[in-house]
């Protein structure tokens, strides 16, 4: 322990099926807490319930925004299989729900089967060529990780957005904690929207859905993303993730549904 | 009414937040029934408890197969917002829940803001130069739908898998029910898996997770869709679908997380 991500996530057991933390003021973009932070918070509770060692998917519905500041956490254990077990997690804050998660848990260490890999490995200049993205005092979230931005992706920091909504570059915990299969679904929300890089002067983009498929552990390192919009339609977009770690190997997929306000 | 599709979805209000449907044997592959089906067996009790008319983002976890006859879904409301509603139903049957699915409501007729489409067309012979798929006594399922796949796609009906992870081609009810906004999550789970275009011999490849946005109402006509999987890893695939209406409009994208038996 030690580690931010841990600290920030820590739940105790307060029941049967009942759990607490605290939403931490640290993993904040504005008012808003990170919505990948949220569920990694709910996942460590749910987690402690299932017997399966790994979230392969997780979907979740963000209702209402978190404040920092103590959370309840009820979990359900639905389903305990031999290979896989599934669950869900609220986040409660005075009664009002703010995100619901489901997950199904396995075992990536057991995986027994085929692999046909056709996805090519995002092409993207190395971490010492991309553009640092950095946090502010009002924005802590970014102040957590390590994280370059392909030149092209941060062409909306300069007021100037690339046209194209595409997101792409490294990402490492700050403060060296390895990447790990729990922390995942936090990588996969860590990226500035690739909805900045379309227009000038947008907003919150609030995730209405996220399903992250953790597909395996990641090795030591840099992890290399890249998340793409094809359909922004009425206001809503999809944002589609990928996660490779060092080793080349793509350890998730993510997607998620958003709302741009402009 | 009258069609099969919403016959086979009707429920009952047995109580508060507790409604009862029967799992159709006509929408059966083998011995189990669809994934898409019971997930509008489920969407149809939640939209009857949800104030908004149209699934915009669905999450379902298949926990165990369902059998034909009687079904007990409990629904509950976890919040209803102004533009937007979230809600679980659960699929039990003799006490054990064999789907879990968490939906938001919203309106696609009142969507206002951006438009932005990058995502291309999928290029697919007309219909007629498709093959049409036949169901069998075995397997009704496909007896209620009018497929027709594209012929890489079908490659895997003669003995010969393309070796390409891919299914597209055209789909439309089999006894003339417009496709809607409700239908859309069985269609994205209506295609024959893609794997059976990479092994010869793939046996069930049961869904864990699926995921449906739903994006636009669909205009009149054929759907025509795409499924593709670009990872493989250690028997576990992502599977990715894009559903387009005869307007040529995407109005739904869909994900799976699925498993390889051979």
């Amino acid at each position: 322990m030690g580690f931010a991500f841990d600290e920030a996530t820590t739940v105790e057991s307060v029941g049967e099926g009942r759990y607490r933390g605290q939403v931490s003021p640290d993993w904040s973009i504005g008012i808003a807490s990170n919505g990948g932070y949220l569920v990694s918070l709910g996942l460590a509770a749910l987690g402690r319930a299932l017997p399966h060692p790994d979230p392969f998917a997780v979907s979740a519905h963000f209702l209402a925004r978190a404040d920092p500041g103590p959370v309840d956490v009820p979990v359900e254990v639905v389903r305990a299989g031999r290979g896989l077990s599934t669950g869900t997690a609220r986040l409660e804050q005075e009664g009002i729900s703010r995100v619901h998660l489901t997950a199904t848990f396995g075992d990536l260490g057991a995986l027994r089967g085929p692999t046909v890999v056709t996805g090519a490995l995002p092409a993207i200049p190395p971490p010492e060529a991309c553009v640092p993205a950095v946090g502010s005092e009002a924005s802590p979230f970014t102040q957590r990780f390590d994280l370059r931005l392909t030149p092209e992706s941060a062409a909306w920091v300069t007021g100037r957005p690339s046209g194209v909504a595409e997101v792409a570059g490294w990402i490492r915990f700050a403060d060296g904690r390895p990447a790990d299969a729990a922390s995942l679904p936090l990588f996969a929300d860590a990226f500035p929207p690739t909805a900045f890089n379309l227009f000038e002067g947008v907003g919150w983009v609030p995730t209405i859905e996220l399903t992250v498929h953790v597909r395996g552990r990641p090795a030591p390192g840099w992890l290399r993303c890249r998340f793409r919009t094809r359909f922004l339609i009425g206001g809503y977009l999809e944002e589609d993730g990928e996660i490779w770690d060092a080793g080349e190997h793509l350890v998730a997929l993510s997607r998620q549904m958003a709302r741009v306000n402009l």
